[in-house]
């Protein structure tokens, strides 16, 4: 346990977080950034990151689908590693706080340990997880889920992306080479890991509260929905003829909207965030669409339930449409709950920082739903404007990000004993 | 007037029609054709077709947007011409049908008129229009639009494509210059404009004619959508406080459908071919949507009427969603009346020839839609299997072309003579 507050150069911190959203395809200027897994884009960040890590003086590895590892090494070689860390890619037309601030926080946090005399026992690392976003390949988190075992070497690389090329392909292009079956961690990896996030949701903020020390993260399923109906001239098929795809499709993303207001659980949302029209063309009756299903809950029964519910609804829908239905559940995890030794290490860091703090829910999952069946788990969580994030006015102030890097300091400081 | 039935060499005819199909962007091999305006592809089709023209021995004259006009010369040269011909740009992954059978039976006609000995005292001219099809600039039929007066050159110049490149750029990128004030027609330039197509529609498979003579085209109207919702998270946004543009664009398709099936007109028909989601991602709430609406009727004033309701019907769901809804007419073209000359052309024709057939009208809006405002104008329609159109499976028998083209021979006999 160190006995002040680590020093944080926040001005430094909100330098690297500007310099990182510049490299961006967004066509729109920072704040607005995407940052899309394995794209040259990508590249240049990770270049970028690398050259922080190594003028901190920290030991840099990547794994062979570029989960990178920066280690500032402990005293005691042996001891299992304390982790800290999230991701870098960015969906499109996005902000500049989501994954970022958790990577670059990491690297500030231990710089300010550094700075204050602190040697820890356990070697801490920096972790910086491959494609938390499900962007490019339709599900996200696949670093992590590798890692820790979630998803198998063979299932992650056939997974494709849009130009119909494989995962395991489209990162040996990206110069990401060695076995998959080489990433996952063993379970003495790590002794803890605790990942620093924006909350994504506007509760820090109502509350005026600095810090949220996770305690369960809330269990996200994904679905994919194909609806085939019959396509044909916009001028020539009469109404009473016509079996629409795209009607079809209306319909059923208004009912899933119902059935998840009138959820039993308050938690449970519902997002129709992708939708394709085929053939897509004004003055044809639309032949089919696709559109994906995002289902989360920290009730992992009643996402379920309501998972099926939607199924059995959509059917219907199709069956009076005349349409097709096809669907695909590309994912449903169970929820994962924080270690109460992470915890409380987080909860006595604010407290000895004086920096108001709650217990709380992660509703948007992380890298830490996977890290969790790998080792204990903990996150901290710091306000962000209006609960607003995934989008370019997402925005963290430089005080709640001097907030996160102490509280972090203090617990990795803590955990690293 | 000739006697003998005109000898039409079909099998010429459809190793044309394959040959064109066969210039195409779609990735699935013909019958499925993608051939947007103004592309390497659609100048390669305009290279084929003048190939064709040249052998034929006809003058070809091309105007400063493309559109293409092949004459065989009238023992007359001061008498104003007869014009027949439609289009050959195809939407995305459409047939090889469509517009294109208008093209090529139009010099079919004329090889078979040549063959006969006929000698024509009117000139007989093929027009190619440029871009019937609205898939790249969001308006269709903008070469009829111009040569009749229907858009003004100011207007059409300003249209954008996706790139938002404007028309004006695009076409002289494509190699076509000059003045766009040239492209209109002086009134006395055709004495009679007959179009011959495919019908798009079952009417004439299902009555087992050959032939429909169009005495009316259906009013089209285009509008388009753009509903502003508000984006955010899908994780982190509870349900009562989303303003999902998707699901609000969902409700207002949905509702479209329902107003369009519960019109006093039967012959109403609303499309929704074309929508758009921003961000799309699989995990963010949708921000905004943009669609297109494609209304017709052969009753202009119920069109107006069910356009004013879904405008009204669509406000209400904006409003009661808690998004923002602006909506922009692109075009609402009054309907279109044959010239009862050539109507009764085609029906002597038809005839003559032995071939059943009725008046009907169009529910498809073509290129005639807009030479009816600057000559007196009529179309041929030809069975189409199951009336399908714009899909690869668009398809029409030989058979069926051989008694289309020979009545249009006839029909232009008469016309010129």
């Amino acid at each position: 346990m160190i006995n002040d507050a680590p020093q944080v150069d926040v001005e430094r911190l909100v330098g690297e977080l500007q310099a990182l959203a510049a490299i961006s395809d967004c066509p729109e200027p920072p704040p607005a950034v995407t940052r899309v897994v394995f794209t040259e884009t990508d590249l240049r960040a990770r270049d970028y990151l690398r050259s922080l890590y190594e003028a901190a003086g920290l030991t840099v590895r990547v794994d062979p689908i570029g989960n990178t590892f920066a280690r500032w090494h402990g005293s005691d070689p042996k001891a299992s590693a304390v982790g800290t860390g999230s991701h870098c890619d960015a969906i499109p037309h996005a902000g500049m706080y989501d994954g970022t601030v958790g990577v670059l926080s990491g690297l500030e946090a231990i710089r300010a340990l550094q700075a204050s005399g602190y040697q820890p026992r356990r070697s801490i690392e920096v972790v910086m997880f491959t494609s938390e976003e499900p962007t490019r390949f339709g599900v996200g988190c696949t670093g992590s889920r590798l890692m820790s075992g979630a998803m198998s070497p063979a299932d992650l690389a056939k997974l494709t992306d849009e130009a119909d090329d494989d995962y395991d392909t489209v990162r040996r292009r990206a110069g990401f080479t060695g076995e998959l079956s080489e990433v996952r961690l063993p379970g003495d990896y790590y002794d803890a890991f605790v990942e620093l996030h924006i909350e994504q949701g506007p509760e820090l903020e109502a509350g005026d509260l600095a810090i949220g020390a996770v305690t369960a993260i809330a269990a996200p399923a994904q679905a994919n929905f194909t609806v085939t109906g019959e396509g044909g001239h916009a001028g020539a098929v009469l109404m009473p003829r016509r079996r629409d795809a795209l009607v079809a499709a209306a319909e059923m993303i208004a009912a899933i909207d119902s059935i998840a207001r009138a959820s039993r659980s308050p938690d449970l949302v519902a997002t129709v965030g992708k939708l394709e029209v085929h053939p897509g063309a004004v003055n044809s009756i639309p032949s089919k669409v696709t559109f994906s299903l995002d289902l989360r809950d920290i009730d992992g029964a009643n996402r379920d339930a309501v998972l099926k519910q939607i199924e059995v609804e959509t059917e219907q829908i199709a069956t009076r449409r005349e349409v097709q239905l096809e669907h695909r559940t590309l994912n449903a995890d169970p929820p994962a709950t924080s270690d109460p030794r992470i915890v409380d290490a987080v909860v006595q860091s604010a407290t000895s920082l004086g920096q108001a703090h709650q217990k709380m829910i992660s509703r948007a999952y992380h890298d830490s739903l996977f890290m969790a069946r790998v080792a204990p788990m903990g996150m901290i969580f710091i306000p962000c404007r209006g609960g607003v994030s995934h989008r370019p006015d997402e925005y963290s102030s430089p005080e709640a990000l001097a907030a996160g890097v102490q509280t972090l300091a203090l617990t990795l400081a803590e955990l690293a004993r």
